[in-house]
């Protein structure tokens, strides 16, 4: 494990959710374990109440085990600087205090710049970024945008060509924190280094895959960004699509990143929309920061082919939304049946191979078994191994995300093309049935009622 | 479930270990159940000293837990009846015994014949039943042979030559008790009732496969058996030849009773014996009924190749023997390595498919997965399911073969043509250096040191 000395973080929008929920609390785990030693951090948002107690204050209750010495050296090392993302004169102040703290610490030089922010603002900040000479094209400072990159294609390639002037790719990190899950690291794993799977992995023995994003939550007080965004864009077009890449790629020539980003942006490019169904929680539209007229989908469904040799005929199913019965995040992979040969039930129950990311982690293969007694009767049972208990200290997502950018690996992290096929795709949802307003679904069912005519015209049964 | 009404079971033997320990408690067990209510039991051997108290005394310790109505009722209908099998007065008696029976409760006329006793007596036993008058052919009383059934090729065939001159081949059943086995029965429910193990069973993804049935025990007083049989005529003709068809054949017709046979019985004709290691455990030649010059083995480790197009290439290796380090009855199904994709190790550690009989039970696939932590690490985990836990009252193998012979139902015996062909493999491992004594190995090894040997020359790592 290599040690990084003399970084500076710089989090614009430094009093938001995911600073204080997830980036303050993984710089927290970095130095604990002392994969990270010697770095500042500055903290940006346009809250001048705010102050750097107040925020780590805030932020300390998302760390499980906040370990004193290192709440005070984070305290140390850190800078709030409020200002408005559109004032020049924010950034020269922002210029000068990473000077100081350079010269004072001694630090080579190493600046990392992670955008929590709207997409709104990924462009502009950039672009603010480079006016006051903080970033040059080519140094060695690196920037992070969290997800969503964009609104839909059209805006997703004008934020990327905005910062492209003044960055190389190299140094560019678009997050989607999934990559960083050590579950979902884990699947390009176990699909290329278990011989057993390859010559599953196909239309001949596949019958349907499924993939799950079902939250028990509401939209959480993110009204305003939420009703702009809704549930395709918010985590279909990353998330879900991500996992669906993992497990539909081709084998990458070798498991590093440029080849894994390779093969997901090619399967991304052969994927055609079949059907789509929208769904908005029954009241969603009294929600603060919600429009009262609201057509934006809180739930999604979505009917996917890919058009290509491995996957022929086989219907990949995504399903998300809120307010739903129970969290689940997992894939389900269904196997066509075996030969009907006098067991009972003939055709034998077909067989899946499970992948629970949260909130059970860890893979399962149902497997047809004798039941006991006097007779060829056969149920499927469940062979699994638990990944948590396999790897009880698991990084979170966010503590790998940063050392990886601290390293340079951008093996985790999404390409621009992957982004855009993945927009494509969205957008082709979107534009299905424009005119329908989504169906209203009740809190706490499992979605909208389409879902069972779906069940029944396409011939599956819903794994979830 | 059926219910079987008046039958008369002949256990001819009945003094000896295996009615003690195992046919009488299967008797009670499937009285207890339900599954047999109308029967009478006669016991035949040539021992003038015991008595039906003595002998269903001596069963009751083998029994799980005796329910003593049931121990009532088999005392009730229990007729001992000691003559020397080679008497021809007495299987008069025992004819005039069975019509007493028979008037006496109104049976039916059922009568199933279970000969436990050394194949030596086989023959005779079965031509003094129909000198007698007892049996004829085409009736509907049913005979059982326990294994080993005969102790070469030729003496196979000489037994089956006499039992036909007297009964139909559906009268008979060739017992080996592994069949009757839940988990060995499940083997083949598994391998074609689960699609995905369906590509994956030849040699392009199979490496090698290890049968084991390795005994912690010694010959436990049967000195004069089993030096005349060793490990070869003892546990590999029937045992684990009889895996080695489950795991190996073709995909039956249909999963019954002629068609598996017919599917065991191809493909233990194409087997071949490659190498052969024979080993004795130092200080058998002093155990009692043994010859002090013996060159029996009590140890066999064979190298078989199978010829035909799925198996080509894969090498089957079966292990058993006496006194080694621990018990262990398993079949460990090796898969190729995949392809090298900078996983470390690489190439990744080989799959593994593992079906525990004894004394675990249940099947296990070892896969690969990823260490926690930031690299592309990777290690076999199991994927388990635990049979025992799915079937906690899974029924002792003799009660279940004793039902099948009461329904009729012969596909967990051994039909003569698998006999023939498996004996034509031990003969032909015998034949192998039949000049070189046994290697002398130490109680609680693993066995011999050429395992060592075979482990190089063959490069193959042992599973057990």
């Amino acid at each position: 494990m290599q040690h990084m000395d003399g970084t500076i973080f710089v989090i614009m929008g430094v009093t938001g959710d995911l600073a204080t929920r997830k980036l303050i609390p993984a710089l927290h785990e970095l130095l604990k374990d002392g994969h990270l030693q010697k770095c500042a951090i500055i903290g940006v948002a346009n809250d001048q109440t705010a102050t750097i107690d107040s925020i780590l204050e805030k932020s300390k209750s998302f760390i499980p085990e906040p370990n004193s010495d290192v709440l005070q050296k984070i305290r140390d090392v850190f800078v709030y600087q409020p200002f408005d993302f559109n004032d020049q004169s924010g950034y020269q102040k922002l210029k000068v205090t990473l000077e100081n703290l350079e010269s004072q610490f001694g630090f080579s030089g190493q600046r990392i710049f992670y955008l929590s922010v709207m997409p709104d603002y990924f462009a502009p900040i950039t672009q603010n970024l480079a006016l006051a000479g903080i970033i040059k094209k080519g140094d060695n400072s690196r920037i992070a945008y969290e997800k969503p990159f964009g609104h839909n294609l059209a805006s997703a390639k004008s934020i990327n060509k905005a910062i492209h002037s003044v960055f190389d790719e190299s140094q560019i990190y678009r997050v989607d924190h999934f990559l960083g899950k050590e579950l979902v690291d884990n699947i390009a794993l176990v699909r290329f280094t278990n011989l057993f799977l390859q010559p599953l992995w196909n239309h001949q023995y596949i019958d349907n895959i499924q993939i799950f994003l079902n939250e028990e939550i509401d939209i959480n007080h993110r009204g305003a960004f939420y009703d702009r965004y809704g549930a395709l864009r918010d985590v279909v077009q990353n998330h879900m699509l991500q996992l669906l890449a993992l497990i539909a790629m081709e084998p990458p020539k070798a498991l590093d990143g440029q080849h894994i980003r390779d093969a997901k942006s090619a399967v991304l490019q052969c994927v055609k929309v079949e059907d789509v169904i929208k769904g908005q929680y029954a009241g969603y539209r009294t929600e603060s920061g919600v429009n009262p007229n609201s057509t934006t989908e809180t739930f999604a469904a979505l009917r996917l082919s890919i058009e290509n040799d491995r996957w022929t005929g086989v219907p990949f199913y995504l399903k998300t939304g809120k307010c739903l019965r129970a969290k689940n995040t997992s894939i389900h992979i269904t196997f066509k049946s075996a030969q009907c040969m006098v067991s009972t039930p003939c055709p034998p129950p077909q067989n899946h191979l499970i992948i629970n990311i949260d909130p059970a982690h860890g893979f399962a293969l149902e497997i047809n078994a004798k039941v006991s007694g006097y007779s060829n009767q056969i149920a499927p049972v469940p062979m699994t191994f638990c990944h948590s208990k396999l790897c009880p200290n698991s990084p979170e997502a966010y503590e790998t995300l940063l050392f990886d950018i601290m390293k340079g690996d951008q093996s985790a992290f999404v390409r621009f093309d992957e982004i855009e096929h993945s927009w494509a795709i969205i957008d082709a949802a979107h534009a299905q049935h424009p005119e329908t307003p989504p169906t209203i679904y009740e809190k706490g069912s499992q979605g909208p009622d389409e879902l069972k005519i779906w069940a029944e015209k396409y011939n599956f049964v819903w794994r979830d």
